[in-house]
């Protein structure tokens, strides 16, 4: 049970290549994976710094949910991923702590993955996601 | 050279006993220290989630970087902490890349770590922090 390790660092960004060069050019990030999908209004890339990853994410419009956090915040961080076992008990286990879901089912993610998101009224202000390998 | 690995994600929250015993609720994370340093102004406690790290950080004062932060923002995602290998080689790249450097060497950080932090402009809007091992 709980979360294994930080999967990812999700950052909302205004322009994709540029930050993809940014982040290699100052922390050596390499890209993983690239995809545009457009049922979640996103253009995802895939980041790995060392061990670590970073998920930079851009809107596909201004009505999507990554469109409506630049406007309101601008760019920056946007949530924190942590890898678990087995989403669906996971997901149990914070329904029963009386922690706010946005998804209360798994769901399919970027890049293949299972994940659900965690409200961040839930966790101190910061928008949560688990994430599983399908 | 580059990021080995995220070290921890740092969060800005208004009650450090309420986060550190939410975040063990939920995702099963465990203190791995906790310290009051009151010279930079800040409660916190390190967390363990699996192979993941959290750093929950309180203010001590308003007018602190933590106490401003959270004046302006709110509780959440404050700074992402990338671990490397040699903090002073990494920095001067930095510099030579022209990314704008809030420390321009290494300090002491928190838990005995060198650190120095990077500023968000350089890095589309995300605080960042290089830690190494003292």
């Amino acid at each position: 049970m709980g979360a294994r390790a930080i999967h990812h660092l999700g950052v909302a960004v205004d322009d994709l290549d540029a930050a993809v060069d940014t982040y290699a050019r100052l922390f050596g990030a390499a890209v993983e994976h690239r995809a545009t999908v457009p049922d979640q209004g996103v253009e995802a890339a895939s980041l790995r710094l060392g061990d670590g990853r970073v998920e930079l994410l851009a809107s596909l419009g201004d009505d999507t949910p990554v469109g409506r956090f630049l406007a309101k915040r601008g760019p920056g961080m946007h949530h924190i991923a942590y890898e678990v076992r087995d989403l669906s008990r996971e997901l149990a286990h914070l329904a029963d702590q009386g922690a706010e879901l946005i998804d209360e089912q798994p769901r399919p993610g970027l890049f293949g993955l299972q994940v659900a998101f965690v409200h961040p009224d839930a966790a101190h202000g910061v928008l949560s996601e688990l994430v599983a390998h399908a």
